[in-house]
């Protein structure tokens, strides 16, 4: 198969499960040495799952069936340019290379808007639109300091 | 119950599940109207999906205990600054306010690295160290196009 089968692969996920206008129009595959080992489409209201984006169901799809959380040397094909959220979860799970069709632009276009979160991760937290607060600031680094001295600890 | 002791459930559920090494030093809690709703911890080796940070984990059982994906009015404690795509998540779920407690330095000296994360998505996509293709950009528009005019279309 070629990048463009994987790509209309990931775009017939993307139509045909936002058809019932339960589940938002975007599909993702993840292709590893030339075979699918994870698809996914958004699932966000149809599961009551904010974090169900079509890269983020295929990403842990292909990490069941590969059985790690490393998915290097996997190709990520979405039907849209990734949302910051699904972006950092490519990057995460060590994702070797990305397809796209639609763009950000066409996506905020239908109602999606990335370009907020995006835009937000830039700042810092005192100008973010979420209230931020930090507390116990040395109790928290002392859980992650315990952490580095655990020798049975598994790096990821 | 007030913030401390939310961040502190934060913290010990951080603690106490890192101690065998399997999972990350990180934890989390979601409250709305001064009760828990959702929980997490790092499972990111222990379920093999890299996705399963503490604050997602907490996020979707929030959306679980509540029956929907929208958490506005939801307060997350976490026991360290969320990562991008975790503090992407907190917007996806219009999350109203975060408490933290480590900060992102502290989980880099932990060998955690959010900051290159952050500056990749501040980057245009030539740029990034994950290569990127476009393709089938007609077709992925036509994706989108086609649900702006669904009339079943249930927005998020």
């Amino acid at each position: 198969m070629t990048h463009h089968s994987y790509l209309r692969r990931a775009l017939e996920l993307a139509r045909t499960h936002s058809r019932s206008g339960m589940n938002g129009p975007f599909g993702a595959v993840v292709v590893r040495g030339g075979e699918i080992v994870g698809e996914g489409w958004n699932r966000v209201v149809e599961t009551s799952d904010p974090t169900a984006h079509a890269e983020i169901l295929a990403v842990r799809e292909a990490a069941r069936t590969l059985g790690s959380h490393d998915l290097s040397g996997c190709v990520l094909y979405s039907s849209c340019e990734p949302c910051p959220m699904c972006l950092s979860a490519i990057y995460w799970a060590h994702i070797a290379e990305l397809h796209f069709a639609a763009t950000q632009e066409d996506a905020a276009a239908a109602g999606f808007d990335d370009a907020l979160i995006l835009s937000e991760l830039a700042q810092k937290w005192e100008e973010r639109r979420v209230p931020a607060h930090q507390a116990l600031a040395r109790e928290g680094a002392e859980v992650l300091e315990e952490w580095t001295r655990n020798p049975r600890r598994v790096p990821y």
